[in-house]
């Protein structure tokens, strides 16, 4: 299934005892159609407030219900905040987390004085004067394999999903784009073989310190090659992070 | 001012005694800076849901805070869901609503199966088949002066706000436009010299209707000359509607 969530109001991707999260929903959707409990393997983890267009998750199932029955169904079960944009039968050895090759990531901001209502749950404001020409000479520095030890959430590190690699990672596109006709709205666009818990975020907090001078290109290809999240910027805002792709 | 606003989760514009409103919160943060009750005066009122980007508003004080104190002291009292986007000083004589040459309304649909969550609270779905050009023949009919009593909302008339022109009104501009760069988006663009409540939405559900080949071009026409209610589509939701602009 490839999923789009609005992540506002979810404590984020992963089933959790008491919180509201989309794996939660959705699995509760999927067990009230069948009428027995599954579990749903998602490509990774979101965090908290973390939107996504195209999580992609699976699951089995001894159910005669066809899959455009599920997806159907579970779209009228589900809250609009949830959807269930397509279905297809999957090889039986398919496995959402373990079969993907990469993930794309999008990350929305503005640089302007005042963000308009209608766009906060999904873009982050930053001010109006930022240095766009540092930022990407910081993105082209990410492009390719690295360890990314410095953009990676401190005393996280869980080996079941890194598989043993640590935290070299390959990025095969790292961009700044202006959106067309939207003049200060802007998205980095980081796709790769994989992230570490919030490398796009901590990334994206540090090209902002970058955007705002307080960091140059140098320091930023320092601060990659410390292996160190001490000497990174602050993690960015969760709701300007979208899951856009992964990659199978 | 010109304000910007989510309408979701507001009742509407207009103060309320019990309930959370947009005119509410504002003269709530104004009575906080000035310590004084105040009275803000709108362009017009929003219903429970409708959102805008350029709502004008003014109001009268006697405090020596600047015009740019309100505006940052107000969007730091008020919550992201609305913002002063600008302010001025106007005449003595300007009233927002009495001096209000005209408006301008956007309403956002998608024509697609599935809505994404990151759209829902702004776009409207309606079936990917739907009928463009009937739309826009019925859109070419509503331009000019006419008595729009089929598309106003039953037992709303206020002489006190209507100015005792009944349910006349002049469109100057009534559009369809698809958004570039995303397929299957919509708006239709409705300015003219003022609307009866619930207006747009009802030439909007018409034009649904019509979309959906449920009513002919010379149906709308029909209806818009019966000047009955009950001969028009159903009210659209709230929330594809957008205060654009105000005229002066």
């Amino acid at each position: 299934m490839i999923i789009a969530f609005d992540g506002t109001g979810y404590f984020g991707w992963q089933r959790q005892k008491s919180e509201l999260t989309i794996q939660g929903i959705i699995e509760d959707a999927i067990a009230k159609m069948t009428c027995a409990p599954v579990t749903l393997h998602g490509a990774g983890r979101t965090d908290t407030g973390v939107h996504a267009e195209g999580m992609v998750a699976n699951f089995t199932t001894d159910s005669s219900i066809s899959i455009t029955g599920f997806q159907h169904g579970l779209n009228s079960i589900l809250p609009d905040s949830v959807r269930i944009m397509s279905v297809v039968e999957a090889d039986r050895n398919f496995h959402a987390r373990f079969s993907a090759k990469g993930k794309e990531y999008e990350y929305h901001f503005a640089a302007m004085e005042i963000l308009s209502p209608l766009e906060r749950l999904y873009v982050v404001r930053v001010a109006p004067a930022i240095d766009l020409k540092a930022m990407r000479e910081c993105l082209a520095l990410l492009a390719g394999e690295h360890d990314f030890s410095s953009f990676e959430a401190t005393g996280s590190r869980d080996l079941s999903v890194t598989g043993g690699r640590g935290a070299i990672r390959t990025i095969s596109h790292a961009e700044l784009v202006e959106l067309t006709g939207k003049p200060g709205r802007f998205k980095v666009v980081l796709a790769g073989d994989g992230f570490l818990r919030h490398m796009v975020r901590n990334i994206v907090g540090t090209l902002f310190e970058v955007g705002k001078g307080r960091i140059s290109p140098t320091d930023f290809q320092e601060i990659m090659t410390a292996k160190n999240r001490a000497r990174a910027g602050a993690t960015a805002p969760a709701n300007g992070l979208l899951l856009k792709k992964v990659f199978y």
